[in-house]
């Protein structure tokens, strides 16, 4: 059977709020899953939640430069546009926003978001402005596609936070929802950057869930509660495997303050290369 | 004859986003006037304006500590309300905006908006946070208030043109649109800060449209184009009448870039003091 509305393909700004004005005079709702691409079943899963709450579905794809260090993987990371439009098309999308960097940030661009506190910490010590630009992109695309709601993987969790925060202090008219973390059969968290990893490294890298899901148990089953003694048990699950351990913390679920006992919900966050290629991974206890 | 629709006064933030989807519901555009209250002719006729090109109008009356300095007039700034909102009502404003600080910054609030470079020079020297904090509050309240159009003053030149980037920068779905300076018949620009003044103080405040008025003949009848030439003129006018000098200056009226030679459209901007209140003037050449 074929769809009766062809997917759109929108690549300006302005020509996408053209179109959300239309859908928005006929009352419809917009859910928006904003992306960097190359899609797997993570992002699918955003779809699909988001297609039971909104009328309307959009998904941004834009590898968003000002969140990435000089140094870090922004040309070599993956832009396989063919084949997430057939994803979209396929989950039904109504509108796929593929903007250039330079339709997002055009010469003389002077604008930034920035939310203390929450940006220093965790990934946001080894990668300085990463929340900075992640903030920014945000608040520009949902300014650019205005929707009620908006969906994002926990898989990023200190991102997740960071944007419910900005939304919630700049009052944004945007509900921001948190979806599952979706991981392979193994464990393994789905990233677009495991395309990065040959065999051996994947193997490698499931240590780093292994290790999370480790301490869960600990925490659970043996009630181990002293964070240091927890991080201390997954570093060392981590060492023989991984090239690099980035961090590993413990910090309450909602506010990411750190925690010395795990005596409420919290999030158990860590971050290792594997070779060249920087993984993260979490778990709610 | 009485008006069929009474005004509304709105205090919350999320009562005011309700009202607004009702009114979007229905098709209506929104025409907004964000004022710090002390309303005068300056900001009717920014309604003024509004009302010919809006259905709705909103206007938000909100003292914003943040852009305020530590030894600034916060506490004493005028809070009129009663008088401004009769004023608003006269003009047949749809809802006025009222929020506590509270409810605009509540506790651990982290989310800031920077416009880079233009916010460092003019009166940015002199108020190191000033146009952060006006650049927040004002992208706080579009995201409240969500309108077509808003409206703001010419007097304070540098803040329209801070606005207008950070509108643009951040893809904000508002048309920004800046309404000339009102003046007293002897010259004095409309400021909710000339109450501060005693009629003594009055007088010599003059001093400050004259100059900017000399220097604009200069320009256009003696041809004079050296910025610096005519800067020195400004301040050899001022100085006998004002306590302090904050700058003079002659910049691109788009770019705010300085200017040595007045060869296309700029503003001459003055911030100086009279007593302990600021003033602030421009004219257009």
């Amino acid at each position: 059977m074929v769809n009766r509305i062809k997917m759109k393909i929108i690549k300006k700004p302005a020509e996408m709020q053209k179109l959300i004005k239309k859908y928005k005079l006929k009352g419809k709702t917009i859910g928006f899953v904003p992306t960097m691409g190359a899609l797997h079943q993570g992002h699918i899963s955003l779809i699909h939640r988001a297609r039971k709450e909104s009328n309307i579905i959009v998904v941004s794809i834009f590898v968003n430069p000002t969140q990435f260090g000089p140094s870090e993987d922004f040309s070599r990371y993956p832009r396989p546009f063919k084949k997430d439009a057939g994803i979209c098309r396929k989950e039904k999308v109504a509108a796929v926003f593929v903007p250039k960097p330079k339709d997002i940030y055009p010469a003389n661009y002077f604008t930034h978001i920035t939310v203390e506190k929450l940006s220093d910490i965790m990934c946001g010590k080894s990668r300085p402005d990463h929340f900075k630009g992640v903030a920014t992109v945000v608040a520009k695309l949902f300014n650019i596609v205005q929707p009620d709601r908006a969906y994002f993987g926990l898989k990023d969790y200190q991102q997740f936070i960071i944007i419910r925060k900005m939304a919630g202090d700049m009052n944004f008219p945007v509900k921001i929802i948190g979806c599952p973390l979706v991981r392979e059969k193994n464990g393994l968290a789905l990233s677009s950057r495991n395309a990065y990893l040959s065999g051996e490294q994947k193997q490698r890298a499931l240590a780093l869930s292994l290790s999370l899901q480790m301490a869960k148990n600990l925490i659970k089953n043996k009630n181990v509660k002293s964070a240091k003694s927890i991080i201390s048990k997954i570093r060392k699950t981590l060492r023989p495997h991984v090239n690099k351990i980035d961090y590993v913390e413990i910090r309450d679920a909602e506010t990411l303050e750190t925690l010395g006992i795990v005596n409420k919900r919290a999030v158990i966050a860590a971050a290792i290369f594997i070779g060249k290629t920087r993984l993260i991974d979490n778990i709610i206890v």
